[in-house]
């Protein structure tokens, strides 16, 4: 039998939203302070090709964001059926762009495109979203610095480090290994000194090996996959899955469930990020954060 | 009390010498195919700095072996106190001499010099050392293909691969995190679909977490770091650690050792390599097969 008070929520919730606005309003003084000394505010350029409907909801609160921080945003929109060298011009006018500081190119891609050829000519010093192979291979690699890091896996440490996790020598369990989230977390992980190990689809008892970490990361997609039998008592968990279900009772008809049982997880780990609420709004936080660092660096601004 | 079965040598020796000879003598074939084809060689350059008598080591093993294989080798020897500049313009010659298919900077290099700084410019068509960040980061990333694989984790897989392991949902754990060695076998055997933990020195009880997997690479470089109660029943053990330790009956003064007690792992694992004679000897048989895949593709020779 289950112990009573195993059963109550032992968990703190870590709040990712007033996290990011926290660090928004402080981008935003950052900027202002730019502005005034020099004369001249960080520039984002997002290229979004097609008309998926999250893509568009994301790049829009990308350029809202922008906004709200004082950071000059441009946008390229181009068609679903565009030829790959309409993608490539409007990538490289952005990177000879002297007020842009960060290009973006929203994705996933259309399938005709090679998304690979794309980031690759991509400005290395003005990759902000950190998916040029040059910085995940810089992040990767011991004694390297990157010039920018994946936005949601930076999200996710920062998360970490101001809910006072501690990192180093700690085991940690990345979910999913795709290069946008899980390859490039597990990375900072390792670079910050945790034991780390990748779980993913072809894994056998993920649960066993999740069950024995001190943080935890997941970022599989999958609905509901992180029960509370899954999570070691006190564990922390960082949840990055975000999915769309169907809830007529909602709004829009759809609500966001992340990859962990949210309540069954409060009532095991220490710490738990909701969905949403938690990664979600980092992300576009550590977007700003990337723009505005780029520009100090152009403009030797400290 | 152990079973006295458990006692006895269950593993079996996976012999890298005679692996890595029958590479050599496949790639010297290939050479001679290519020469009579279309009357060219590969060519590797190497780039040695300093006085270190093991780097000299290594360096003469290597054009030894390019030798033998028919490769032609170019050898450029730098004073410990040359200037940066010294060994930037050698690199950039090679990069530039079409003879020359690969390049390779022998390191460590003397720490007046900036490492990075040096691999940064190594041509990527010819960086068959696999060590520039963007190989690095293709071989993290899901999709990508990097242009060269580093030699010895190549060569970890190719033994994992001759002894008929299956590397696929397989735990795999690696010991060390260097750049040359424990973070691209780790991004190697996840390529591979195993579910890999990487263990270093901030891990606590590496012990536990090695004494799960499936297939253990190590490369810590402390010797008889491995004993029998680290490892799990019938699991595969690869040792890339090699250690100079002193023994006045020896030749030389002393003989290498590994990571692994040998004696202690074959009665537990199903499969490991000895020091000498089993990862060693892999490294170049991959550097020879490396170079000559750089000049298969410069001449579209299949």
């Amino acid at each position: 039998m289950i112990p009573r008070q195993a059963r109550k929520s032992i968990g703190t919730v870590i709040n990712g939203k007033s996290i990011a606005e926290e660090i928004r309003s402080r981008v935003a003084s950052e900027v202002k302070r730019m502005k005034e000394c020099i004369g001249k505010v960080p520039g984002l350029a997002v290229i979004l090709v097609g008309d998926r409907r999250d893509s568009q909801t994301y790049v829009r609160n990308k350029i809202k964001a922008c906004e709200e921080a004082g950071i000059k945003s441009v946008m390229a929109e181009l068609p679903n059926y565009c030829a790959e060298d309409d993608v490539m011009t409007a990538v490289l006018k952005f990177n000879e762009d002297p007020s842009v500081h960060g290009v973006l190119v929203q994705l996933p891609l259309p399938e005709h495109l090679d998304e690979e050829k794309i980031l690759n000519v991509l400005s290395l010093e003005k990759d902000v979203d950190g998916f040029h192979p040059v910085n995940m291979g810089n992040l990767a690699m011991r004694g390297r610095e990157p010039l920018f890091i994946p936005c949601t896996p930076k999200g996710c440490l920062e998360l970490l480090i101001r809910s006072g996790v501690e990192i180093a020598g700690k085991k940690a369990v990345v979910i999913g290994r795709s290069n946008i989230v899980g390859l490039p977390i597990s990375l900072l992980l390792q670079r910050h000194h945790a034991t780390v190990s990748i779980v993913h689809a072809c894994t056998k008892n993920p649960e066993q090996i999740t069950r024995e970490a001190d943080i935890v990361v997941t970022a599989a997609g999958v609905p509901n996959l992180i029960r509370s039998s899954w999570l070691k008592q006190g564990s922390v968990v960082i949840d990055v899955g975000t999915c769309p279900i169907e809830d007529p009772s909602s709004e829009f008809g759809y609500r966001l469930v992340g990859d962990v049982c949210y309540e069954e997880a409060l009532r095991v780990a220490s710490a738990v990020t909701p969905v949403p609420g938690g990664v979600g709004p980092m992300t576009i936080a550590m977007l700003l954060c990337n723009t505005l660092d780029s520009a100090k660096r152009v403009y030797g601004f400290a």
